[in-house]
């Protein structure tokens, strides 16, 4: 069998020879932009060109090397029915996200970010703690990814809340689905996780409207995808105190333009899209062993539904 | 019976109202400076003056409202052998501990601190991530508090290591014990949590030379007492590089001096001992439990061992 493989970032001799280790029986073809196509059977792809769309619509499957499909989903129609995407499954990226929205939660409850700016001015002054019976965290979004954080956050003694499109539970977390829960979710939140898949139903959900429904002097932790959150209107609500404090590993245009407002904003603190970085030698494992089950004829996990976008 | 109040703090009418409502059998006598001493049975107390030592020598035990009891020992053999000194047990310190140590340990893990500092210079960059097998964590002293921190570091999969003055067993933790096993602890640990009573023992233990035996760029969170750090010792090995962070909540002088070097140091981030505050009400209760059984002459725990210093 024949492996188109693409990396974003053009290194992709590490993966040819992760495939060549776990997948030997395969023959690994690296794209290069402006080279003939040679038909393969799968694409291994993280970001694709649009020039890439006639190669993939000719592969049986397209595995995605992350979680978030939007880089795909953007191909439409170019990419027939009959070509499965699948992404990423949890591959190690649960825990770093867990890790990520943990420290940005405690930063925010224990103050942290108040006693640094506090020491930076030379000030030696304990702060009223706040309870966590005022800190009720909700995670937008509860798959996968979602639930692992909310574990995470649960030895802490947090009141964890959770939305879904459909209706879900996890053990000790307050479950919210649909359009019709969105409201009380968000009503009853003072720490917001966003953790959402990209898709026409979610881009700018967060707007002013909807970041208004948290509780006063709330936070947003956003480690999804940055055009889910309308940036104007989230600093308009910082500007205005309504939201305390906004940690974003995802922005609508990566890298952040530098001359975009957020890098000015001291209650708004940036990480370059790290919070879940993929794990290369156990996403290979996980890619190998669903190409194996669908050559095999088998059916595989985490196919992406077109439809739902997600 | 008759309880003698003291906080450094001077507001003591909380907890007089606390007690009255955890022990209405009890009389509560705010202790003031300059007035006249009263007998009292207990004494309750936190950071007390010198001035105090006559009245507490003259109780049948003194209440630490802290698990650190240092203060109370200074007095030496002005409180007779008689006199009981009891620590305050957990009562909600662990858990603070844990998301303060938990915290810090994130930060540096996820290096956070340094993209922090990227953002301030507008740079968006991801950089190489941590390993977990380059990061143990070892935890300096393991009793009920830094047992409760190595459990809440536990389900993010650090290699955690532990440090007692006596053997003890902690599951999933490597540890080591007495004065023959401090240096294969150290050598082994790249982030060191400072959890230690102040005793004669402890005082400057985290030495030039023991520092300087963790693995190479690494961190020291200090939530115990400032006096076991020797800081300049600490701040020689920070600007050399061997040290790469030190997260201080406790220094030998509190509040640190405006003139003091840490302040203007970046790699160290200072808190003014807030990691584990005492919670009022839990700590009452705790102490009302302790002092009715005292009074039915029952034994209590959290007695202070004076000859080991905690």
């Amino acid at each position: 069998m024949r492996i188109l493989l693409q990396r974003a970032d053009g290194d992709s001799a590490p993966w040819v020879a992760d495939f060549a280790d776990l997948l030997p029986e395969a023959r690994i073809i690296p794209w290069r932009e402006g080279e003939p196509a040679q038909p393969c059977d799968y694409a291994v792809v993280w970001s694709p060109p649009a020039s890439m769309a006639g190669e993939l619509a000719a592969v049986k499957a397209i595995f995605n090397c992350g979680a978030g499909v939007d880089g795909l989903l953007k191909f439409g129609d170019a990419l027939p029915g009959s070509t499965a995407i699948v992404r990423l499954g949890d591959a190690g990226m649960g825990m770093q996200m867990a890790e990520y929205v943990t420290h940005a939660v405690l930063r925010y409850f224990r103050r942290f970010d108040e006693y640094q700016l506090q020491a930076g001015r030379g000030q030696w002054q304990p702060l009223a703690p706040h309870s966590k019976e005022d800190f009720p965290i909700g995670v937008l979004g509860i798959g996968v990814l979602g639930s692992t954080v909310l574990e995470a956050l649960a030895p802490f003694g947090f009141a964890l809340r959770g939305w879904s499109r459909t209706q879900k539970s996890v053990p000790g977390v307050a479950c919210f689905a649909g359009q019709e829960g969105l409201d009380a979710f968000l009503r009853g939140t003072r720490v917001l996780v966003c953790m959402l898949p990209l898709t026409a139903q979610t881009g700018n959900l967060l707007d002013r409207a909807n970041l208004s429904k948290l509780l006063p002097a709330s936070y947003l932790i956003n480690v999804a995808r940055g055009a889910i959150v309308a940036e104007p209107d989230l600093l308009m609500l910082i500007k205005s105190g309504q939201i305390k404090g906004a940690t974003l590993d995802v922005l609508r245009h990566e890298p952040l333009p530098a001359q975009h407002p957020f890098w000015q904003e001291p209650a708004i603190t940036l990480t370059p899209h790290i919070s879940a970085m993929t794990l290369r030698r156990t996403s290979v494992a996980q890619i190998a062993g669903k190409i194996r089950r669908l050559a095999a004829g088998q059916s595989i996990c985490d196919v992406v539904d077109r439809s739902l976008g997600y």
